[in-house]
């Protein structure tokens, strides 16, 4: 019997498993140096040790995506491995900074299975929560595939679809302990725009784009132990195409909203995504942002701002996201809902 | 109304005018271990905490020219976006060196203004101090880069030159407290020549190549967190190619000269430097030296050496510099002119 | 007189001579970040501090083949920078962990020189030690390569020719001081496969495939100082190709090899190896184990497994390794015998 990981197929997943993901991972000051290198990231309170003190913290923690991808990757192995798509996200919430040293590892529970009418796939649904080395939650999402099933003869599951709400609700948002914008420094910051500045609805285009290179999204997808072949297997595809983990378009496009939203600091909620068509090596990516809502917090000087980001390989200023049959165009790569926090 | 940075317009400048940098960055570990990936650094100073202690220091400083990057990263939204070309430098000092963990800003002050007779376009002098986080200067130095007009309508301000040292007189030059070159180890630094051995006028061809791809340029040009669109964006020019930072230039150069001058330990001043021709992905960049100054300093076996450092991508052995009209050859990159440390 | 490093020919080593090598180098969390970077490595051991605690270490060493390729970097200004082909491995050991905040030198010993029949070249045997700061050898193995003579009339030296173990002797196996896998979790490991499930004979299939770009390898080969010219300057070479760095290579292919091997933690010894054919960018590389041989050690629950790893851009599931000749297949790239430490 072979020895290498197999996967795992549609009928290896039970409602209520729980699965506990391989190979934690220490992150310290050499993965926070390897997103800005990755990214044109240049949010301040991820930069500077300085800025996040005076904004309450004890220094810069890890960019919250590279604590994403951290934990998504450890899901791959034994979630998407024989996934045929990357359905969704919902409920996604960061509970805690993860700071340089800190060591993440990462569980899942199945909470839901639908096989396909074609009866050759499924969907999974599963929540995953990321845990540093205390066992502290860090992350917390929902995450559907559609998975390939290993016999299509085999009988179908009795469908769970579970209820996911479609927006986290402001009032669970968690605000890093200590976070504090009374004193927050615009000019340091880059921008001088505050949460009121900023109207539901309002649109932003971020103006600059990235020419994507084969070795930087390798690099980045390898960071995160992301194993699916896809993205390192130039063979793997009949065109001899990389896919690009869309993870990396995630910190790009976000990486490239500095320019407009560089006070939305930190990320705090995740709330749908969608990979509306797929990136390769070459395309030149932009961003733009919707204003979608606005809502206060507990601490001071915070607010929460709901965004859409989107990424195109487009014009971004254009704001086109779907076409008029209602599908996305075929230019825009993401589609992303989240909740960031601001001073307000 | 935009809330992304449209950059200065020549009119938005005025002498005397401070302008405070927005993204503090603190670098540490991460960015050594990337500096020594992205380029063929070798000298011992800069790789070994073992031999930076033998020389009197608390450990391996950052490189000189991570900290000038960084400093001038943090300019570029201010000083450069709207810029044609970047005419010159002059009057650089390194004041102390940067550490693993130290977190650096940038201010300018606009010292010189004069339009361009075609009323397009305009010279700004800045000078641009690097601070680290408890305020200390640890870089000062003079640029000047000619920038658009926004409205070529706009009345010219009055004309302001500045009056430029050419060469940083070595009196000047600060040397890193505590260096002490007095039991140096050429073995293990790697060359025997000390400053004694090279003579004013000699050349030395640094023999090595290296053919730079659009990767690297990138993930460096990102690390500096230098946003210019050209450097990233291959749809930004007409021939679809994407310009390398020139600060990669200058690392990639300085880097090749370890092979010849491994004991031109510290980079102290930067008395001027010329982006003679732009440089893209694909070329292969050699470098060649030449000793233009040697001076004495107060430092036990520390003398200085004043050295142009020329990147080409044409024949290093030649030292071919200047056409028989007196401009630049094609395929030279780079004419810096610096003062570097050396043991005597 | 050139001051430039023009490398030692043939002639230029004697048989018993110690030659301590340039450039002393401080490895720390950014090199750790940087290896994960550049290759799929997944070894929970070197992935994880707290997995590293759980075995009885302080933390994660750095990765085994890191150390290797550093020491390695450092003695190819000495040794191989005329050579014309590296020819084996031999009696390979790491004696000790390298840790985050460690400083690695090198010193070689000539032990054998033997002229070649045409009188153009010669191979010369080395004995490489690396160092720590505390001048405790961490790294010590046999290298042999066939190097250039500066002057083909020189007299030969009289051959000597070491007298290499084909194998190291398990009993001469140093397990790291406190390594106990005796509460090891195979679950976080990534694997449930001990050392009693891996039969001599057996043989591997590590699935996945990296193709390689050129960036990638630079990166990496530069991280590790290596000078060597075919490895960064395209014009080198008549076909304007780059040769890749071996073991950039010898990393890809032990990385690949998680899958299947996810619980052969750490390498302690080399016994041989051999780069088969040439590694350009472009190529997907992919790997397969056999196993050698299995020992126990005096650790608790620890013992050794030798393994064979081929790193391949043909079929890894093929297994193939020689043509009909004997001679190894134009597809195979490596050929690495090993001794790795695995819960028994």
């Amino acid at each position: 019997m072979t020895k290498t990981n197999p996967g795992r197929f549609f009928e290896d997943y039970e409602v209520g498993q729980t699965i506990r993901h391989a190979v934690p991972r220490t992150l310290a000051e050499g993965e926070r140096a390897l997103y800005h290198a990755l990214y044109p990231a240049r949010h301040a309170l991820y930069s500077s040790d300085e800025f996040a003190i005076s904004c309450g913290l004890d220094g810069s923690p890890m960019d919250d995506l590279l604590a994403f991808h951290t934990v998504f990757g450890k899901t791959v192995p034994d979630v998407s491995l024989n996934a045929v798509a990357n359905l969704g996200y919902a409920q996604g919430r960061w509970l805690q900074p993860v700071w340089p040293g800190d060591t993440l590892r990462a569980e899942s529970q199945v909470i839901g299975l639908k096989q396909n009418s074609n009866g050759q796939s499924g969907v999974v649904w599963v929540r995953t929560q990321g845990l540093n080395q205390v066992d502290d939650v860090v992350l917390d999402y929902v995450r559907w595939v559609m998975v390939r099933k290993r016999d299509p003869q085999a009988p179908a599951p009795d469908a769970v679809v579970p209820d996911l709400a479609a927006v986290v609700d402001p009032s669970d948002l968690v605000v890093p302990e200590g976070l504090d914008f009374a004193e927050y420094d615009f000019e340091l910051a880059g921008e001088p725009h505050r949460l009121d500045d900023y109207q539901v609805g309002e649109r932003i285009d971020h103006v600059d784009g990235v020419t994507v290179e084969e070795a930087e999204h390798m690099l980045a997808t390898r960071l995160w132990q992301n194993t699916a072949k896809v993205h390192f297997d130039a063979t793997n595809r009949p065109d001899g195409r990389r896919l690009i983990y869309g993870g990396h378009v995630i910190s790009l496009a976000r990486a490239l909203s500095f320019n407009g939203l560089a006070n939305a600091q930190m990320i705090v909620a995740l709330n749908a995504g969608a990979h509306a068509n797929p990136c390769f090596a070459g395309s030149t990516v932009r961003a733009w942002s919707e204003v979608l809502d606005k809502a206060p917090t507990a601490a001071p000087g915070v607010g929460a701002i709901r965004l859409r980001l989107v990424a195109t390989t487009g014009d971004s200023g254009s704001f086109a996201l779907r076409g008029d049959d209602g599908r996305y165009r075929q230019d825009v790569l993401l589609d992303l809902d989240y909740w960031a926090l601001m001073p307000v």
